[in-house]
Formats: C-alpha cells, structure tokens, sequence
C-alpha cells in the first residue's frame, strides 16, 4: 500500500491536479465567452493596469485557457494596458509547481509567454479574506472553489455532505454558508474598482435540484456515505471517524447566490448582477465510457477525479492517533472499494458539474 | 551517506536557510537605518498604496525583521495607506514554505500580524527581469542577492569564483557583471515610481580588497577551491568535473557598482545614488568561537553557513550521468572535508559578510 501510495503523490506533484480535473478545465473553457462579453459591454480603459485574479487556483493548470483568452481580449481593448495576474490558494500549496506550470515550464502550454508586460503573483490568502488592495482590481474570477466554507459548524450523522442532510445541521450549513458567501462579495466589493467585473462559476444546487455527480444517475456523495458507511460495518474505520468525516463545503441554490444582491451590505458596497445561469457541463469519464464501454476502465479513469479534491476530507476524518501510512492505506481502500464499486455496475456514474455561473459588476 | 542526506534536506524543509543564514540577518537589520532614513527624507505621500519588493528573498525568514521595521516607518508617515510586499525569488523557490513564514504560521516570529491592509504576494520572476508594473513600485529591495548573473560566460581555470581570476576569464566575468547590473538597475528604474527608493545591500569587494569569507585571515573561497582540487587527486571527481564548477556569481568593486549611476541609460531613466557606503559584519559563528573555543563545534556550526548557499554549485558541476545519490554523497564528503580542516586548524576562518549599501532614489 506505501508503494502505491508513493507513486500516487508522484502523480499529484506533476501537475496531477489538472489532468484529473479536465472536466474543470471544460467548465472554464465552455464559460470564457461570459466574461469577454462582460469586458466588451465595458472595456477596462480607466486605467494603466488590469489586474485579475484566480481564486482558488489549485496548481493554476486548469485555468490556462481561459487566462489567457481574457487577457488577450484586455490587450484587444487597450493595447498598452499593463497586466498583472495574481493567483490565489492556501499556503499549503505547491507555489513552486503552479509557477513552473504558468510560466510554460512544464509540458503544458502556457499564455504566459504571448504577453509582454505581464506580471504574475501569487498570493496565500484565503478567499474569505481580501487578496489584493482594496479599489486595485479589474477582474476578480474564481471557478469550482468558493463552495468551500471558512468552518464546519458541527458533523453531519449518517451522511458526509451538507447536500444530503436536514433539519438543524442543513439549517447550520446554509447558516455558514450565507455569511462566508455574503463576506466573500463584501471583500471582493472592496477590492474591486469602479466598473471593475466579478466573474464566479460556482458549485451549487440548480432548478432541478441537481448538484455535483447527482443529475439522475448514481449519487456521487451517497456513494461516498455508503463506501465510508461500510468500512465502519467491517471495523475498518471508527463510528466516530465517520462522524468526524464532513465535506467542508456548501453548494447553495440559485437564491442563495443571489440573496446578497438584492438587497444589504454587498449591494450597499456597490456589487450588481449582470448575469446569472446554471449549467451542467457532463463528465468527460462518463462521456468516453459510453464510447469504450469498458467499464474497468471507466472505473480506473473516473475515480481519480473524484480522488483529486475529496482524499483530504478523508485523511482528516480518521483518527490523528493512527500512524500516517495507515491513514493513506485506509483512504487508497476505500478508493479501491470506489473503483470496484463501478467497475460492477458502470452504469449511471458521472461526476456532471453543476454549476452557478455568476457574472456581477462594481458601480 | 543517504540519511545524512535526509536529515540535512528535512534541515533545510524547516526553514533551514534563515537559521544557518543568521549572519545575513545581522546585515540586515544592521542596515535597515539607510532604508528608514531615505523614508524619512522623502516620505511616500503620493500615494494610495505602498509597495515594496524583496528580491531573492529565500524563505523571506532572514528578513522579517526589516521588512517590519519598514513598513512600520511607512504608517507612521501615512497611518491610511495601503501596504503591498511582493517577495521574489526563483520559480524552484518553496514559496509555500516562504508564506508560511511571513504569515507568521511558523515558531518565527513575523511582522505579518501587526499591520491591517497589508497584502503579501509573491512572485517566481528573476531581478534580471521586471518583477512589478511599471510605475507601481515604492521601494525596491535586495540583500546578498545581486550578485549572481545570468549566465556563467566561461569556466575559470584552477578555481571556481571569478574573485580569484584574472586575465580574459576575469575580464568576461566582469563584463557580464556589468551587463547584469546595468540590466538590474533598468528594470528597477521601470518598476519605480517617481520618489521610490531601491535600497541594495550587495555583496562586493570593498575599498580593502575584502570580500565574502575573506578578510584577511583564511580565505573562504581558496578552502573551496583547495578541498575540491584534493577531491580531483585522491580520485573522487574528474578534473573536468572542477572544470565545470563555478560559482555564477560576480563581485563588483564599489566603481562599478557606482558607475551606471554616473552616466548612461540607468542614469537618463531617472535612477539617482543618494547614499553608499561598504561595510564589513563579522562571521557570528567564528564570534562564538572567540568566546568558547571548541574547535569542532565552531567547525560543526559554522559549514553550515556555508552550504546554505554553496551546496547547488557543487552539485551541478558533477557530471550528470552520476546518479542523484552519488552525487549527493560526494558533495557531503566535500563539506565533511571542510568541517575537518576547520576543525584542525580553526583560526582565520571567518565568512565575513563585506557588503556595498547603496540608496537610490528615481527622480
């Protein structure tokens, strides 16, 4: 279990995010046009810099493309604009990694190299928090990251996601959820200047009730409860460490992304809403599996991108007493378990994206 | 020789440099006075936000203290203004590791906590190029940094630093020298608003003929040079493998670090010498030594100070078809020979840091 462990993590440190995520580079790719139409209705030509921000950017690998369009069409409204492009994540990421990948050091192609005048940052504040100098920003953008909230308010019995639970937990979920989404536009209100473009495409719950892997099929998140759930039965992991195991995440509705803007303290700072839509962008795993048919396959290909950003909830649910080899070797099982699970029956697995599309503007 | 190896690269993980670098942390803040003193004379008032850089910052560890005592100096001019800290070091740099000092989430004590309106970005783009937008820089600052080129324009025969060549080899050395730091000072020249200040505290050889580890008593460079020659004859290396070891570094001499200043493009871009001066701060491992005379643990404490920065030249200059562990293990018989000699003989072994300061204003 170490070696594979290993050889996991050597994944993860070449850039192993981007590749597993490709569906999120189509989320962007396919949503481009949202933001250069918002630059088009009106052209950033106040000023003689254009900043822009990637909020939660991971290894900046899967927002390439649509960097670069953007910036492209800043320089087809103002050629001389200078640029600077600050990415944004916590401190525990790999800075050296994303820089090399952004500055067209690795094996994937960069915009990087087509711009003069173009400075790129990083920065590890949190997007909870304010990133860059209140009134110096032209472009705030953040994709698939803001469903993360600043504190789990309390476990969640019999299920490890905000979206499958009710009553008082549900209510403490969106609780959190509304004040970390309110003070997420407060400090982009504040960073943004004037005519200044808020470009979010969110994690979220859309009008037929579909979220992240549950758009008919097979629910992705009961998945996960049930394959955690039967780890406890056969004394693998602890009652207790399923209840410890909570997504630290809230997908909202509709109305809840757009509660702030309607009315209170966000709309009083200046943030209007130009543009909102849902879209479920489809699993690129699932897409190719109805072409191969393969599901052995299928189930070693789609699993990692389930893995690439759900393996620390289940790192941190087990007990911090159990030595660190046996915590990797408990969660690489349960991915097995995954593996297996659609490798049996393919059939309806799909981690479809759904996602609120946001396009907002500083008066 | 692999755990030693371990052992020194887990070292070098936690923050390693700043605390084997602890003499460079003594320039520092021995220094921050010219730096308060140019605020003082011309204080920032022209503007919203403050930005500073800090170039080839490392860890950011070493300058946490002046970096704070700055920023401090510049509320107490403007209480409102925004701060911006922009470190800037090679895209292999552990920024990770580097945020997480800065933002105080180490056992070092940082400044980061104490100013509200501060943003800390960072950025994996060389001095040699330009680092900010143009005209958005309020204080450029560099320490023990600029010294290094470019390129290496030839190898240096029976020696490894251009410190001790002469003729051709020591004429291209310098030649690139002053390309690299004409180049510097132009980019700095654009970053800068009019006002800024560029404060470089640089390594160089002062009006005595002194120079890093070498004032007088045993030469630190000569010792490299010597150990490495020893490690060609006894077999362990190949003549054309100290051939290709050279230090990418150049000492410039107080003229030429003057020069551009006095006339030429850096002059015409606006760039002024308001102050510089050279100043010699002693080795505070060979200090220790005076005050308790154990030879083997001056010897153990102070290589260290020395590999911190050294090790990367002797590493490339082995032929690469070596294998990574080999390579590694010749490198650290190569310090154990040093902590040997110095261990034998520890008189005169000193690395003195001789620095040029120099205040510059961009008119």
């Amino acid at each position: 279990m170490a070696a594979k462990t290993d050889d996991y993590m050597a994944m993860k440190r070449a850039g192993y995010y981007s590749r597993a995520t490709i569906g999120a580079r189509h989320v962007m790719d396919g949503a481009v046009g949202l933001i250069l139409d918002a630059l088009d209705r009106q052209p950033p030509r106040h000023n003689d810099i254009f900043t822009m921000t990637d909020m939660g950017c991971a290894d900046g690998g899967t927002s390439l493309g649509l960097v670069g369009d953007v910036l492209g069409r800043v320089r087809d409204h103002e050629p001389d604009i200078l640029l600077r492009m600050v990415y944004a994540d916590l401190p525990r990421t790999d800075f050296s990694t994303l820089f090399q990948i952004v500055h067209g050091m690795t094996e994937m192609e960069s915009y990087a190299g087509r711009f003069s005048d173009l400075h790129i940052h990083a920065s590890a504040t949190s997007f909870h928090k304010q990133i860059v100098p209140a009134g110096t920003l032209d472009l705030g953008f953040s994709a698939t990251a803001s469903h993360y909230i600043a504190d789990v308010p309390c476990d969640i019995p019999d299920h490890l996601h905000m979206v499958r639970a009710e009553g008082d937990v549900r209510a403490a979920f969106q609780a959190q959820g509304a004040r970390d989404w309110e003070n997420f536009l407060m400090m982009r209100a504040r960073e943004l200047r004037s005519g200044g473009v808020l470009a979010l495409f969110n994690f979220g719950i859309d009008e037929n009730g579909y979220w992240l892997g549950d758009t008919g099929g097979v629910s992705m998140h009961d998945t996960f409860a049930e394959l955690w759930a039967e780890m406890v039965k056969d004394g693998t992991i602890t009652q207790a460490e399923f209840e410890a195991t909570n997504f630290p995440q809230v997908y909202r509705t509709v109305e809840e992304f757009r509660a702030p803007l309607d009315g209170g303290p966000v709309a009083d700072a200046g943030l209007r809403l130009e543009h909102l839509e849902t879209r479920v962008v489809p699993c690129p795993f699932a897409a190719a599996f109805a072409d191969h048919g393969d599901a052995a396959r299928f189930a070693r290909d789609y699993v990692p991108t389930l893995r690439s950003w759900s393996e620390p909830v289940f790192l941190k649910g087990l007990d911090s007493t159990r030595p660190t080899e046996e915590r990797a070797a408990i969660v690489d099982a349960f991915y097995d378990r995954y593996v297996a699970r659609v490798a049996e029956h393919p059939d309806g697995h799909a981690m479809d994206y759904v996602h609120c599309y946001m396009i907002c503007r500083k008066a």
